[in-house]
Parts: C-alpha cells; structure tokens; sequence
C-alpha cells in the first residue's frame, strides 16, 4: 500500500506544492512578523537574524503549523505568532547548535558564528528565545503554550545528551532515536499540534497532529541522515559527507558499525571518535554503508515513520489542508526513492 | 531624610534577615522546585545545575518574588513556581554570560564552563531557559508569563548590546545606565512584579513593586561596580578588580574617563581597550577614580535609585513583608557606607 492509500487517495502527491499554495497568504504574513520580531535598536539582531532569514530554508515548521490550524477551520489571527514563534525556536537552535559543533556552513552559507562569533550566536539566540516566549503569550493559549514551552526543553535536553554521547560509537540505534525525537521531531511534533489547539479541536485531533509531527520529524531526519552519503545531495545545500567530516554518528553509521567484523569497527571509530575522516576514510565509509545495506535499512525506517505520519492524518477530517500535509510526507520519502 | 523615613519608619533595618525570615518556608519548596526542575536522566544537566545551585548566592531574586506576593495577600502556589523560573532565568544568562565574558571564576568558584566546557553550558543554559518557561506556564497567569518572557528578551538584547559596544572607553553614563537596566534591573523589576500580579492586587501595586525591582536592581548593579573598587569587598566572593582585569567598562570608570585629562583617557583605553590592566595599572585606576571623586559619584548614583525604590513601597500597603522589601534596599545600600 502506498502511503497516498493510507489517507484513502487514489494519486500520490509527493510536492510541497500543495502546502506552499495553501500557506502562501498567512506566510507572507509570517515573514513579516519575523522580520518585525528580528528587530531591535542593537544593529547586531537584525543584521544576524537576517542572515539566517534570508539562508533560503524552506520554512517548513511554520508552515505545519499554519496548515494544521486550516485543518480543522481556525479562523482567528492566532496561528501567525505561532508559526512565527515555532520558527524563531528553530533559529535559535540553529544559532546554539552552530557554536556548539563549531559548524562553519550551513546550507552552504557561512554560519554566524564564523561571522559575527560565537558570543553573538549565544546571545542573539537568545534574544530569539524570548521573542518566541512573546508571541506565544499573546496568542493567549495556555496549552499552546505548555506543548511549545516543552518542546524547547525537551530540544536543549537532547542537544545535552548528544554532546555527552558525541562520537561515541557504542551509540546504539535506541539512543540515537532518543536523539533525533528530542532534536528534530519534538518541533515538527509541536507545530502540527498547536494547530488544532488553538482551533479548538479537540484532544482526538491535538494527539492525531502530534503524532503526525512527530513521525514526520524523524522521517525527516533519516533521509537528511541517508542523503548525506548518497551521490544526489546537492540539493540539500551540503556537501555529501558532512556529517561524515564532522564527526557525526548517524544511523546508517550505527548500523553499518553493528553488523561489522572487528577490523570494521576500528575503522569507524578511527574515523569518527578519532577524527581520520578523511576523504579516502570516506570512500572507504561509503563501501561499508553500501556492503551492510545501511543505507537501505534506514531508507526503510524513514519510509516505517512517514507511512506512521500518513497514518495518523487518517484521524482527521479530509480537507484540502490535510492533502497539503500529506504531500509532505510524500515529498519527503521520495528524496531517498 | 533616611531610606526608613521613606516608608515611613523610625528604625532603619538594613538587613536580609527580615526578608530571609519571611520567606524561610517558601524557599525550602523554592529549592526543592529547582533541584527536581534541574533534574534529567541526561547526567550533565543535574550535574551543572548543582554547581551553580551550591554556589552559595542569596537567591535574592527568588525571593522577591516570594515577598511581594506575601505583601497582596496572595495565599496560592503559584508564588513557589514563579520564584523558581526566576531563578532559572537568573542562572540560565550566568551559565551565557560566562561563556561570552570567556569568565573563569564566578563567586569565586571555578565556572560551569571551565569545567564542563562552553558547549554544555550553552545547552545546559538552553535547557534551563525551557524549564523556566514550562513552570511560568503551569502557573497559569498570562499576565506574569508576559512579563516574564518580556524580561527574558530585554536582557539578551542588553547583552547583545553591550556585546557589540563592549570595551569602548565612549560608552556613556546614559548607555551603561541602559545596559544594567536591561541585564540586570529588568528580571529585578519582574520578579517584584508577578507578586502583585498573581495576587490580583491591581495594576497601581504592579506598577509600584515594578518600579520597585527596576531601582533596586540599578542601585544593586551600582554597589556592585563600587565594590569591584573598594578594598573592603572579600565578602563579594570575587576580588577586587575583577571588573579591571576582566576589561569590563563600568560607571566608576566611565565617571573618571569623563572628568580625566587626556593623558589619564589614553590610560583608561590602553588599560580597558587594549588590554593594559594587570595589577600596576589598578593602583592607578584605583587613583584617577579616587581624584575624580568617581566612586562616590557613583555610591550617590545607587543612593537615588535605592531611594526610589523605597519610595515606590510608600504606594503598596503596610505590612512585615513592606518593611522586609524596604530593609533589602536599605541593605544594599549599607555596603557602601
């Protein structure tokens, strides 16, 4: 069954066309918003905040939001500050997490840090922090706010866990699914979830666009993880083998480092506990991947939690909007097929 | 007329025992709050979090909080959670602070960044920030979550800004004045704030104990930049000069630049802009802000505003917890007499 059955369609949609149509008019108003909340007397918030604005990201999070509150009739102002909230959360994660893996790109653009430095990053993020805190206090929803309030803790809990695990190899893949739920998914989980919240909706529907989220989340990241060891990653805006070169373990490296003879094993932690990741450690990386279907079994667990994120849509009432979500879903499963 | 006459008192308390006393009770679940909010399965977060939290400061913000919600009456919980997001926010910008100010002591114990590194304490910091929005929002009041996270924003873009103009012998009296009033004054002025608030004591005594916060934290910062000074400052737990060799710009200084002759000016910059501050150069500042008269002018500066804030109390009603507020104000100004 393909995922597009599983919400009982008969053409797969894999595009974020769909949702990119749908969100255009509260975006533009989203854009702004942000634009507005970026800006401040000290010339140095705009001036990093636009660099992060302006590094062409899709902005998907806050679209998930807009869209899930059109999935269920929400009719107020209320999901604007929300999506625009969810978004200066994710930005200010990306400014702490730049300084905190010493990243010097991202989506092939100098990262602030490498900029404007490191204290600028910390502080400017959070000045972003605290503007979140503000437009989600005047839209006014006391649970919009708990599910937000926690995704940020549940975010910077598993930033914390990963540094004390950083390249590790005994990470197992329980571990590094911890990880990624608490990094990536908790978000996307977060900003499906206020949208029916704020639209009143019901808890049904607030748990059904949680679960969405969440799986989406962590398909999401399995393919980012598959697409940087694949040939075809250009459009990703990194480099194939940057994770690799940063030391990174992933779940492909988990599994290929499981089901590896000893001589295996040394090499990996060679290359990412002991920094020889080199380009010809590459190569070699990439042999391996390929020899054990590492990259394979992943493709299969990321498409396991986007069939899960179709899944969950079943439990809300067809609409357009709930296309447009699951377009998404589709989109993202089909960079890896 | 003295501080106590303000008030309208005979005998003057310059003590935190009143304030100490009064909230012994609520402090102990305060504390309780915080060890079990700064817990995680993630080892590093408690284990940072109990290096500050066993640092040995007075948590005075904490209490704030706590006596001001005394002083309206107010007989809920809620006072406990707000005292202890307070004091996450407080702990959350020492953990930043340090990584900026590249800090290695603080109260003079080691910081959570020498010994754990900058990259937990950024996270760690992060974690806490969202533990601290999480109990805001479990207390329910929209009104202290707005100046909460308000507080939150002002004080990272006071950062940012003092970042950005940081060792510039041009600051002037009126852009250090607006840089204490953001990092410091502002989470004062809340944590006497959401007392009233949660209290539903009405906006003339939110107003007051606003004003009151906002004052006490100027006079506060400014007792603390002459005590950086003084000889008498061991119970400070940090040494004399700190402020110097650290290169940080403060009123004493700026008063002594403002008043010197050309030759003491090209002394200041080569001391605090280029880095020309070891122990010989101290005896000199500590001269020039002797001649200037500087550090009185700057002890006067923090008798206006601890006047003020002792002024703002006249509005709110009699009460132990008054004269308590009153006597922390009185104290803080005690130090330099």
């Amino acid at each position: 069954m393909s995922l597009a059955n599983a919400v009982g369609q008969n053409r797969p949609v894999a595009s974020i066309d769909p949702i990119l149509g749908l969100t255009r008019a509260d975006m533009d108003r989203v854009n702004a918003l942000i634009l507005s909340m970026a800006g401040s007397n000290v010339e140095l918030i705009p001036e990093i905040a636009d660099h992060l604005i302006s590094s062409g990201g899709k902005r998907l999070r806050p679209m998930l939001t807009l869209a899930s509150a059109q999935a269920f009739g929400y009719r107020g102002e209320g999901h604007v500050k929300l999506a625009a909230s969810v978004e200066f959360l994710h930005t200010a994660t990306l400014l702490h997490d730049d300084v905190v893996d010493e990243s010097d790109l991202r989506r092939g653009r100098q990262t602030a840090r490498t900029i404007w430095g490191n204290q600028a990053s910390v502080l400017v993020g959070d000045y972003l922090l605290g503007q979140a805190f503000k437009m989600m206090v005047e839209v006014g929803s006391m649970r919009a706010l708990a599910i937000l309030s926690n995704a940020s803790a549940v975010i910077a809990e598993g930033e914390v866990w990963q540094l004390s695990a950083a390249k590790q190899m005994s990470t197992t893949e329980a571990d590094y699914l911890a990880v990624i739920e608490a990094k990536t998914a908790a978000l996307f989980a977060a900003a499906a979830e206020v949208g029916p919240v704020i639209a009143e909706a019901g808890d049904e529907a607030a748990r059904a666009m949680a679960a969405y989220g969440l799986n989406l989340g962590l398909a999401f990241q399995l393919v980012d993880d598959v697409l940087d060891y694949d040939g075809s990653a250009a459009a990703l805006g990194k480099n194939v083998g940057d994770d690799f070169r940063e030391g990174k373990i992933t779940l492909p490296v988990i599994l290929a480092y499981a089901a590896g003879a000893e001589n295996e094993r040394a090499f990996w932690r060679g290359a990412l506990e002991d920094g020889g990741n080199d380009d010809a450690a590459l190569v070699r990386a990439r042999q391996l991947l390929e020899q054990h279907g590492a990259l394979d079994a992943t493709k299969a667990r990321a498409r396991h939690y986007g069939h899960a994120a179709a899944e969950a849509l079943r439990a809300i009432p067809p609409s357009e909007s709930r296309e447009a979500l699951h377009a998404v879903v589709e989109f993202c499963i089909e960079r890896i097929n």
